[in-house]
């Protein structure tokens, strides 16, 4: 989690410790993942998470105005602040899909509610894929009855729900940790996909994430948004905002502990930035990941901005696949934007190596700067000595093999 | 120039004639290029365009915030709305370089002014090439004898200058044009480079037009602002805002015809469009340029911000370079726009193939869309029949070459 500022400084009230899995990290929850056939190639591509009764729930989407349908029936559903489980296919986003997609959405919630007993509007319905193709209703209805029977607890069905929502990740993504306070123990896990269509300034990726805390509505929508803006919303694999992103957050109480608002943050934040970070580093194609710091700005949201442009440039992006510590791109990108800065009072260090002061070139060992972007982890510290406040953004470079991966995506 | 939407439609009055070469096209203009030493290997780098005397002249510069030096001089220089003489480098684009890097662009001009025997703000300086690296200022003004004997009249004289401001361009970039109107008749000449941080809503990148025909300083203003507005600002080749992007227009009024406002932006814009284009089609690495033309707007911005977005999708281009006919790219890209539109009533034809109607996928061939966008032109027509209004911009493919270039570009 080095990369990450987001995570640093949990008051000393707090202790957090990682701990392994992901959702199935929290007791009483089951998963499941099979392969329904909604992938080509035969690889498992429907998940379902279960917490067995109806629980306080907080949603986050994308902010994309072309949003996908299982995003719409998902808001729909928690609406009311309840649910019970959540169904994920991979393979088909069924976005651009009109009016069947969203009947298929609600096809699919009501299958598995059938199923589960439960109301379908107890049940959130996430999907990633391709765009603009209509779902095979058929295929995924048709595999619900095998999806119930693998539901389990523990590690081994947690990893089958991680693996059946990978789309072009080419590992799955977990992460849990245990929250110990003053008023007891709960713990947050939680899994995500990410890999392409990645960029800050989105609702996010899709994330599924549990807590046996006991959390109103109200305040887990709160957590929810605070840990997404810090982590999922910092982060940039290609600038592109999805259609479908998506995060969940589940408090089924069984812990009997609410632990206040927060201690819950801090944990929901920390498993949200372990996700958000395995997004990046399994960017498609990519091979580092980049962290953009920016120091010195009169506010948070100012700081955030910049570093916005630099993890979304180009030629940024491409230096630091070359290792070439090329800081006029930085600063070029940093100009794009409208928010008003001093040139002249820039400095960057490329790691520990300065390389620009008050916006201008200092002499420096142009091999260390370049050794210390081989990655793969790299940090990038830009200070435009305007103020206290700072943010980092998290991205990956731009490789000819992410070039590659998306040329032929569809055909 | 079939790719631009924005040179169609001239009046019927207007007859403008395409012409061989550049700025040397335009009666009275000298030009020159030489080899200074300012680019390690050992090509032309520094370049002359004079027209003999103060004529009037408008200037347009990058909107970065991180602004070249030598933008602030030619700015300054040409606050009084007169100018005889553009001295142009290449190697070095004297950005990020401080006080010294305004001095060096200042004492650029004197050393030309001296040579020519003219004031030194008659003189603008133009630069491009690698930023944070100090201009070697006492190669460049040694250059300036040689420089200033090269000055020379016709074609060769404009191709050695049209060459000398070339960076990673692949071939010099050159258009001319003679208006024929019932006032007279009168010619617009141009020379641009482009090649990387090519972006649109920028100011634009470095060129040089000229013309002999009469316009007083306010007027040549506004044909520049208007014709770049819709060509060079309407160009996208990774989406990156330059410090350095710098558009002169001179009028030496020596045909002696004042052909009206309109006429002369048709043929500006002609000039303009035909050097943005030639700008694309020699994108860094780069294989094909794509037309993005938005209709059924409410109102041309509005179509603009689209076409952006889509020009400025890395995924788009990675599908452009794929010849991947993958449109919910599209559709994702125009959603994280601000601009709001309804999905439902978007329609997409790659070429003559319709890929996407009322927001969905209609059955198509494939295997005909993808042959639409083997390129080296593309053209992909966006409707989303919400008014009378369009606008096109013009982007590049994303390629692994684009990447390896940028990737060790100062290693």
């Amino acid at each position: 989690m080095s990369a990450w500022t987001g995570d640093t400084a949990d008051p000393a009230s707090v202790d957090l410790t990682p701990v392994a899995g992901g959702i199935a990290a929290v007791a009483g929850v089951a998963a499941a993942g099979v392969a329904a056939g909604l992938r080509s190639d035969g690889r498992s591509d429907l998940a379902l998470v279960d917490v067995g009764r109806r629980v306080p729930v907080a949603v986050t989407v994308t902010t994309n105005q072309v949003r996908a349908a299982p995003c719409e029936v998902t808001l729909a559903h928690a609406a009311d602040g309840r649910a019970r489980a959540v169904v994920i296919n991979s393979g088909n986003a069924n976005a651009c899909t009109g009016d069947e997609g969203l009947r298929a959405s609600v096809a699919s919630a009501s299958a598995v509610a059938d199923a589960l007993g439960c109301a379908t509007d107890d049940v959130l319905v996430l999907s990633t894929g391709v765009i603009g193709v209509p779902l095979a209703l058929d295929t995924l209805i048709g595999a619900v009855p095998a999806l119930v029977a693998d539901l389990a607890t523990g590690r081994d069905a947690g990893d089958r729900a991680a693996r059946a929502i990978m789309t072009t990740d080419s590992v799955d993504k977990q992460s849990a940790v245990r929250l110990t306070t003053s008023d007891g123990e709960v713990s947050v896990g939680g899994m995500a996909k990410g890999a392409g269509m990645i960029e800050p300034a989105m609702a996010t990726m899709l994330a599924v994430l549990v807590t046996d805390a006991h959390a109103e509505p109200d305040v887990l929508a709160r957590v929810l948004r605070t840990s997404v803006e810090r982590t999922f919303n910092r982060i940039s694999v290609d600038g592109c905002g999805s259609t479908n992103d998506t995060v969940v957050l589940l408090a089924t109480g069984s812990s009997g502990v609410a632990v206040g608002e927060d201690g819950l943050t801090r944990a929901v934040q920390h498993v949200c930035a372990a996700l958000a970070e395995a997004i990046v580093d399994d960017g498609e194609g990519t091979g580092k990941t980049c962290t953009i710091r920016v120091a010195g700005a009169p506010d948070e949201d100012s700081a955030l901005v910049w570093a916005r442009a630099v993890a979304g440039s180009t030629l940024f992006r491409a230096a630091l696949h070359g290792a070439d510590p090329n800081w006029g791109r930085i600063l070029a990108a940093m100009g794009t934007t409208s928010v008003r800065f001093d040139p002249r009072r820039v400095g960057v260090r490329v790691g520990d190596v300065e390389v620009c002061r008050d916006g201008m070139a200092v002499p420096f060992d142009r091999s260390a700067a370049a050794d210390r972007m081989v990655g793969p982890r790299v940090t990038i510290d830009i200070d435009v000595s305007a103020g206290p406040s700072e943010a980092s953004v998290l991205c990956a470079d731009l490789t000819p093999e992410y070039v590659a991966a998306n040329a032929y995506y569809t055909t």
